[in-house]
């Protein structure tokens, strides 16, 4: 796939996830212009960072080329300024999860094909730039992430990155594969979302033994 | 020692590890088959892939090397089906988070050994991939983590980690000393589960003032 | 600047940082020594092991260098010991953690000016290692982390990092340029302490929907 492409789909991944983890943090907690900024870059650049560790492609990009931190900045900015306009501001912190969600998902795992990873590797690595950002902004406000607790989760990103690693294989890779891909993460994800569905629970009933 | 004998340990502790993080997920939260199966492999290769990291072992083994996935997601899955038949769940998570303290002290430490790092470095890399998957799994549940809150966790990593070690300085290398290594790292945790043995608490009585 | 003059500093940092995270221990929970001075010695190496992953500086000098692992040490053992006596021990947390976060937002900057990032990096990395360590105490002990609560956290680092960049830039780099670089970033974090001065809030007041 041309870089060009790759480029592009792994900045608008990053502007959803810095505008999703900004309004995140207006939310949930008291945070002042400082903090809004922070958590929303945290998360739009957490899961590159993780996938760069993994890949051993350090220092991250996310941190060595401009463009990811100023267009992470500059989502986190706007997200503050008009956050407060926003009517239904859960419904759009959903869309734009799923939206960062999926686009990671398929260009951690084309940066991992790219670098000579497996199949499976690829796979994995994209599960993980799709998750890692979110992960990272769960825990900084302290919630249960959505990867443990909500069923289609790493799901869609799994499938997601399948989609994508295999159209790699059967060389049909380009952008129409990588939107594709996406496309099919975003729309489980939010499937998943609009009618509750989850994975099965355990067999035998929710148990609950105090600690 | 032999290459192969390091790894069983390294798949043991990870299956150990494995188990252990899904039934904590199964006890502590309403987590559906994704989620335990996730803690679970995060736990199972959270240690391992934050020593890599320390030892500059890029990319982790963890994520390169299939076996230690598919152990890692073997064990979370046979925990997420059997877990509801354990009596005592409690007490199994115990010893299964006892055995991959133990096991991950001694196979970390020796990795370091032969990655060329002094003994220092090796036991402190020891002690970091026994405590790491179940600090990263606490911090994902949202409890204080053992390595903090618990005054025998650390300090058997320590030894076993330090006990292998000096084996091997003394070129009594070999699975015999690795297993008898993690069996004192063992029996120092249970005995300290066992009889409540904490370190020494700070002199002057608890101090608990208002943040 | 000297590369004794910055280890010097470097390590007073990790003293202070070691310091500070083991008083907050002592503060928070009920940890017993190992806990004390572990979250110690978390907090006084956390910043400088995540500041060299960003670098590609591994294996991290906090683990390889026995210098940063003794200082971090005896500062968990000291506050240990001596804590209880403190009459204000929430001050002296504040004084400490601001000397920490003002010595290593310096000491992680120029760290990457010499291995010949650009000046944008070199602040960034600065700001990341000086807020780093206390991040990792806060999740650790399940608090929100200063840089997203306190709006004059990562500012004053960010200030501290681009003051001794820009004395790089122009030559007029050494031991006082640092100090002095310190000292801006200390003084404006203890002011915005002093006077609970915190950066803008979101317009249109604060937000708190259910979540």
């Amino acid at each position: 796939m041309a870089t060009t492409a790759l480029l592009v789909l792994d900045l608008v991944g990053t502007f959803a996830f810095a505008l999703n983890g900004a309004l995140t943090a207006l939310r949930t907690t008291r945070l002042d212009i400082v903090g809004v900024i922070t958590l929303g870059m945290i998360t739009a650049l957490g899961g590159g960072t993780i996938r760069d560790v993994f890949l051993d492609a350090l220092p991250p990009a996310t941190f060595l080329d401009w463009r990811y931190l100023a267009v992470a900045a500059a989502g986190g900015l706007i997200a503050f300024l008009t956050g407060h306009h926003l009517d239904r501001i859960n419904g759009t912190i959903t869309v734009l999860d799923a939206a960062g969600l999926s686009l990671f998902a398929v260009t951690g795992a084309l940066k991992a094909v790219d670098l000579g990873f497996g199949p499976a590797q690829a796979v994995i690595v994209g599960a993980i730039t799709g998750v890692g950002g979110g992960t990272l902004r769960d825990v900084l406000i302290r919630q249960v992430p959505s990867v443990l607790s909500s069923g289609l989760y790493a799901v869609p990103a799994l499938v997601g990155a399948t989609v994508v690693v295999v159209a790699d294989l059967l060389d049909a890779r380009g952008p129409v594969a990588a939107v594709a891909a996406a496309a099919v993460c975003f729309a489980i994800r939010m499937l998943g979302v609009r009618f509750g569905v989850d994975a099965p629970f355990p067999p035998g009933g929710r148990r609950r033994e105090p600690g």
